[in-house]
């Protein structure tokens, strides 16, 4: 078993880039037990094992493991306290569906990536079948988001997508699209009856859906909201759609 | 108008203590011009603004105001992104209501800041009548509350209490007791009608809600989730209750 005390590691700073987005094109990096076993659940294609010596035993299996010192589990991760393991986990892209059909999140230009990984946790818990994220949204794989999402990623498939395609195939595949807003001018969500088919659209914590998503959207929606706040948090606001139309 | 330029100043390095929670006795910081608008309509008590040169025309009426440079906003601020005002507000702990009658949401050693700020900010926006947090729970007075709750202190009252004390008095005043916990041995909030006064108690992040409120609640509640994720997110979960309730 390999074993790895030195920061400068060639090893370590190449897994290091795995940080930046722009590296993260074949793998991600996991950090702690939870996300580790989830991603062993979902039989997720593990390449590497970072762990503390006193926790080697319990990764188990043919991973590859390596033995590294406290600092460098924190080099790796980004976590103030890392739990003695980082993981990395091979990155595969699910191929966009043929047929759309079911309940849908779609994240447009959410730029928070523990935004984004909570409403895609709450997506999961809620049985929703799958997530859109607009190239602009925050990365799901950095270790923020993965952190939020808590591994529903290796739950339900979380496709990246242009906006205006995907608008094309939710209407050709009858699947009706709710745009949500903050506007008064629209329907309280109280009120809203949903298909069997339709998705869900949240947009940037500042600016709101799209103009394009405006125009598109079989319904606007919002949430009314009797006190004093002027709006909700994002992921709140998802939190109370998504189980409201299940 | 005074003008300060160096981060070793007295007033700068006296204010900057704000940051700690055992110098916020009296007063506390916030930050931007969201927050400080909102102190304003509210007629909080604005001790002083520390403000960028070019935007000190913004602050009209009697407070008194200090220039500073931008390395000094960005130091009074813990922001990435600081707005060029920050402002020492008055703090006035709210005294415990003779009668409590109404719509509560109680924090139970909720740790993150973040947290208790969103929930903060939704029971406002839900209309509810004030907020109890114990001991243990994030201090709503840290800037990252206060980012997170976007003003609602101004709107609506926030007793720090101590739990016991808190659950006997809602007993008394037949305010109804519903906590939110994990288990399934409870009831789906779906299936709960609230009467007009009621208190929902959220928990601590990893433990949930202590033994006493446990032992103490009048119904104990969950969130039936269909999908595989193992819990949601404390003010997620918060946000599905407090507007469902309502």
């Amino acid at each position: 078993m390999e074993v790895i005390r030195s920061k400068s590691n060639r090893l370590i700073k190449e897994t290091k880039k795995l940080h930046q987005k722009k590296y993260r094109k074949e793998s991600y990096l996991i950090e702690g037990w939870h996300l580790f076993e989830e991603a062993r659940k979902a039989n997720a294609e593990i390449e590497r094992v970072f762990a503390l010596e006193n926790h080697v035993n319990q990764v188990t299996g043919s991973i590859p493991v390596t033995v590294v010192s406290p600092e460098i589990v924190q080099e790796l991760s980004d976590s103030q306290t890392p739990q003695g393991i980082v993981a990395q986990v091979a990155l595969k892209q699910p191929l966009f569906p043929k047929q759309l059909t079911g309940k849908y999140l779609v994240l447009e230009d959410v730029q928070d990536p523990g935004n984004v990984g909570t409403m895609i946790r709450t997506a999961d818990a809620a049985g929703y079948d799958a997530v859109f994220i607009s190239d602009k949204s925050a990365d799901i794989y950095s270790l923020k988001t993965l952190r939020s999402m808590q591994g529903s990623h290796f739950h339900l498939p979380i496709y990246r997508v242009a906006i205006d395609d995907l608008l094309g195939q939710f209407k050709a595949n009858h699947v009706r699209i709710l745009a949500t807003t903050l506007s008064t001018h629209s329907v309280d969500y109280k009120a809203i009856r949903v298909p069997d088919s339709f998705a869900i659209i949240m947009g940037n914590e500042g600016q709101g859906i799209s103009r394009l998503v405006e125009e598109q959207a079989d319904e606007l929606v919002h949430i009314q909201m009797p006190g004093q706040a002027e709006s909700l948090n994002v992921a709140v606001a998802a939190g109370i759609l998504l189980f409201s139309f299940i």
